[in-house]
């Protein structure tokens, strides 16, 4: 018999019940309605609404059915949703004292303070595994980063960098991720608990008390807006999706860095997998499924999008819809952040090809003209000529020797050739942030003590 | 020991057997992984490449797995996906032989086969719920439909119709997503079996039959595309969605015509629930988490169409990913289409408001000027004048009398009391597909028989 | 002549041209362009790599190109870009020193600054006029919004509360969406200039200089993903994605307040329109637009996340399609606040219906016997079959009068008559945040503080 | 002056025009506006609601403003919408008769219609590119596509293949795609016009004479869908979005081709471009650009199905917003097919790699030993040890000999070493749809005549 039984005459259809049930997804935070619960009745108790016998017995019960939960106990489908399931356990434990935990709230702040309380966490985990990322990169960049390699425009060779270079450009990425897991965190550290069904209640409740008691900064301002918001699931969802872009772009280049044909990296045995049929196969299955995984959290922000447009206020039985999508999204994104982390960790950097001549110094040459006064564009359409002359014969640009590289312009002297080693092209690269390799070093620095300072 | 360890110093990971694994979604398809392996020994027997007595003991062995399943055997992670299973238990029960029956494929060209044998079905299942769905409206359209109520655009009363014109609207909309269903069915109703890995195979094997053997209607033409393409896939799941937005707008009518204000229908108990703290509620349930599971099904194409976006050929991991999305879509709009049905089945329809006077009228105001000769545009600007009047005066349109319209406009005569009548307004309405009711009845009529010749 | 053909023997098709054209949609940063160059110029000279004549020449010319642009001169097709435009015309007007303002960078760091110059600015304006449209419903809330209405759940009627409770619950999801669009300012506030192709540049320049002069906080720490990150334009919209959920929810509620069922509102003839057909009408247009164009903007949200997906370092021609995301996105949601806060300030809030005895007060009669220490549940029961009752009987709440509620429940007493009117039910809640005036007004004092303090 | 004005005491504000003004996108569709109208105008006189001198008046002055159209005349933004921007410059040129076309019909109708039959040439043009583009993939692949490359799985060399296999998995894809395009176009082909508001009208028209004289199969079934459906929009781009993921595919593909690691293709310097700053660069921009306005479509796809998520009937005007998304849709899903047309159209193919020896070929060994009766599994294994062993020594398969492959295997013969050939590999594939050359060539012939009947 559901508790709001009194006025109907049938009850909901099975196929209804099964339909609108929400504990299979909402057992994911029984924790967190318990603990919400035993704060409700401390509160309530401090406020003189309950009895400190009645709080005792309550909070015990509670505790009772914490330990059934842990222990196994699941609630069945009859039981609609975590709350009513924890509230029917307790009364079947306590009795009717039972009945006194529902005054000054209702499922609806219910449900909304276990959203948060659960979002809280996974947030501070989530980032938290990103600065583990961001330091792994980091580490990966400074003992095995100085590999010489060309970097890459539209996947054509464009200049030569230290592979460290790139795989910092993705831990900077990473870094905003976390500090965009921390705003959502910040911005949404506010206690629904006490908003009722959406618009308070008549009971001289404390919601300062209850929200410090959960952890939270504040209680939210309007009891109506606490009950309807989603904006704190879907930004962090969005959050979400973006830091699984991010993994993706990753995920892409050890695919790539993984091929017979750029062999950049080794991926290691713990993070790949064989063929069925092929038997030299080596696949970077991880990367594979990470990139695959990140629709998966785009289509969770699409659908907790979709969710709240143009619904009305306050509280409708579509934002029951919102957990499926919270849920998933933080578990896949935390499962692929985790598993990256073990392919950075793992990860071996294989020694680059020979960049020697290669036409990705062609900016080199152009450089070189520039320093000694040839104007940016004239030095760009010189080299261009020179490129296309050792594609059409098949030479490398240190191929041409001074005197071949002077019968495209009178400027190039002597050291053009020292000039033109891939390493002393990336090590000229000390702008801030450049390519090279004192940049890489103060990047890690910089990166180590930022990923230290917020897991603090 | 993985299948294709023979390569392999060490196995994966176990976090990483745990991110990969596949089972607990493939699960969902065993039925159709062994069915397209019965056919698969069947077509090597014929072929030669299975003796008779192997073939037997093949599928003999293959049946006995699916006994197993049926009666609860599952298989572990270890197993790594569906196809694994199945062969290892086969293995288990009958020894190598049962190695012969991986000859001519792959496990990608065995996938796919699985995925394509199941949606079929799925297709066929979901387009017959649709049906009955738009059955369920036209008949209560027929029974109950007679009730005069205002049209809307804007959401402001437009013109008197009979209810039953806007059931039937959704109706129409339904059998589009009926049909949408069956053209993706026949597009993709191709058989994958012996693409093998992506480049076919080498054993003289007869594709066609294999097709014949589970129903398709071909062979795919091209092995690589056979193991790479998801569209079948895609254009399912946005048929899904499209057909998830049409839900979405007549649960919302179910909302709208559910409230206090609008009073159109009562939904049966069966379909309502009440409220924790408000005893007096009678929430419209259904018709919200029907609404509010519209995103998910958003969310799962996109999803999909992010998966795939940019992928090289020919399979790549990330497109294990494609199960989740496609099952979650059709268990979650297969569903809503059923509970749907159930709350259309068991809706009261109530007594329509009282029409007489009603500013909705005003354009038969102006249909009338115009039956008098007046131009369509003038006779727009004098109604406009005597809505403007009435409502500044609190009148119904029907208050003004034959003297009072005359002062805006000489061609008024007494046949316009009768002419304002809502019921004598909707019939006049007699157009192809207007909102007269004999309009209604030729579209049931039609409705009824697109539906009836399509199950059969 | 493009400025990069040297190594070309064919230029690209016409049809290449325009396909791959940015100019169209660039033109709305050449303001930032052309702040860039000048930085820039400032910059190299300040480091020696300009003269202080060059750099005064470049400058002036920088500022003519600035005057032709704001007097009408556009580029044309064949420019490609606004940077080659700018710079194009820059030669034109000063000759070859032009040549040397492109000097250590590259188009790739130029048009990232662009796009981040133009995002702050645009960042500050939407946020700024979010904290108008918030400061205009606490000025309706306050000045208008003691009006008696139901507050609704699942679009039943559930409490009384006074109208401003349900404005401030709008206003308090616009204030964290304000909070958001300063967070994602703050997050990507630097200058990605010097940065060059990816891997910085050999000349010895000053970004910090840079980034100051053009009013950065910082320069970017890494060149590669300097110019390869998109999260700073994906953030900022998904902010106006979330933003316009939340007015696509205000919007749905305006336009079921000016239904003639609900007739809460009236909108102003200012955002308004009538029918070519039904002259009665009076049509919420703004609300419904505003409402329409949500899907945009999420659909920007997911092109730009789509963007990058799986996308390998570093700039790939891809990226060039975020602008017209971008822009879009904001001038879509800039739009659509403007217009809102237009509705919302020539807003009239109409009487309410009248709420005595309806069963919204249901929860009042449960309260009430909670507070005679009837046990919750059971007072929800007792309260059901009262419910019940007057509804078949087609009774108020108030009709049964003391003898008739003691019927159910003996713990029934005179005082509930008074209890049971509206105004005290509302003005009961006066928990924080409730529904109670004085909350309001609480909340009305903050939110103004808040606003005016964030747009000092 | 609007149309609808008699009602009004004020007029809308300059600002709510602007946002609500749809002429810009709708000017798209003039010639189909006119066009209903003429037909409009045709089927009014025959049901004699016009004279035949009204009609004729009426068409002349419509083509009037159609040849007034094509000379560049262009309505101002207070004409609203195309619909009265042409009928206001009809009364211009006739004068008080032009009122009398909108006669049965309101704009709801008359939009609707335009945008079917935009859609229905759209649909057409959008399928006969993708025609050609199947047919430039066929003819190269059957011109070029005789050369021996790795086909790949994960991005790992597979199994040897002729490069024309891969080029025509891509074309069937496009085949679907052009079926889906016409399905769409089969699915909606029905004229809306004489729906008026959403109830038809009183007039006695004849619905199926407008249909027929504007090319539909037949008039809407039900006035209210007529108005409201927005799945002809949805489906159809849906459709698009499908096709530019498979667009996004082959265009991943070329990019990946192009590269220096690749370089499996030359893409003409049609479709090429440079860089500003590195003279050697050949970019793959056309490619990258149609990868990169993948999401545009897919943003274009959310776009509407938000737009129509949980909207009740009948008209909003939400509905506006379809054509701006229609409309970018299609051109951007049309340039790109027609950009890749072109690519492919002038595609050079290179030599592959020498794959003799390549661990691709590790497949074939191990088919060799089921080819003496070893069963695949241990075939499989056997190989798995081979292809490590070659991996750590730094051998090819073939540098073993056949003593060495005895090592690991006593079936090995002497015919292995011929039957390790990489073309002899490709050749056995002859299984339907298999790398075989004459698979391929039989493909071509079956696409040939598919795009040939098709585009009849």
């Amino acid at each position: 018999m559901a508790l709001w039984d009194g006025r109907f005459e049938g009850a909901p259809a099975l196929e209804m019940q099964e339909f609108g049930e929400s504990i299979s997804v909402d057992l994911n935070m029984w924790r967190e309605d318990i603990a919400g619960s035993i704060a409700h009745a401390t509160m309530l108790s401090h406020c003189g609404l309950l009895s400190a016998e009645e709080k005792k017995q309550i909070i015990n019960g509670l505790n009772r059915v914490a330990e059934e939960l842990e222990g196994g106990w699941r609630p069945v489908i009859e039981d609609e949703d975590i709350h009513m399931a924890v509230e029917g356990r307790l009364h079947a434990l306590i009795g009717p004292v039972a009945g006194k935990l529902h005054t000054a709230r209702s499922r609806n702040d219910q449900v909304a303070t276990d959203v948060r309380l659960w979002l809280m966490k996974a947030l501070d985990e989530l980032s938290g595994a990103v600065e583990r990322l961001v330091s792994s990169l980091s580490t990966c960049a400074l003992e095995q980063g100085r590999v010489l390699v060309p970097g890459y425009t539209h996947l054509q060779r464009a200049q030569p960098i230290w592979m460290g270079h790139q795989l910092l450009a993705h831990a900077w990425a990473f870094v905003r991720d976390a500090s965009r897991l921390r705003d959502a965190r910040n911005r949404h550290n506010s206690c629904p608990l006490g908003a009722a069904a959406m618009a308070g209640t008549p009971h001289p409740i404390d919601r300062e008390m209850t929200a410090e008691l959960l952890g939270f900064a504040e209680p939210t301002p309007n009891a109506m807006d606490a009950v309807s918001a989603r904006d704190h699931v879907q930004e962090s969802v969005a959050a979400c999706a973006i830091l699984a872009g991010h993994l993706s772009r990753l995920a892409a280049e050890l695919i790539l860095w993984s091929s017979t044909e750029f062999q950049r990296v080794s991926l290691s045995d713990d993070w790949s997998t064989g063929s069925s049929i092929m038997p030299q196969k080596r696949n970077p299955d991880a990367a594979e499924l990470i990139r695959g995984k990140t629709g998966r959290v785009y289509g969770n922000l699409i659908n907790l999008l979709t969710l709240t447009k143009g619904l009305p206020m306050a509280y409708n039985r579509d934002l029951q819809e919102d957990r499926h999508a919270l849920f998933d999204a933080f578990s896949t994104t935390m499962a692929c952040v985790s598993v990256m982390n073990g392919c950075i960790s793992s990860l071996t950097i294989l020694p680059g090809p020979d960049l020697n001549g290669d036409p990705a110094l062609a900016t080199e040459l152009a450089d070189y003209l520039c320093s000694k006064n040839v104007p940016f564009r004239t030095a760009h359409h010189v080299v261009g000529q020179i490129v296309r002359h050792c594609e059409r014969e098949g030479l490398g640009l240190d191929d041409l020797g001074l005197s071949g590289l002077q019968t495209f312009h009178q400027a190039f002297e002597p050291t053009v050739l020292e000039w033109l080693s891939p390493e002393a092209a990336v090590e000229r690269r000390q702008s801030l942030g450049g390519a090279g390799w004192a940049q890489i070093e103060a990047q890690c620095a910089r990166l180590q003590s930022l990923t230290s300072r917020e897991s603090k």
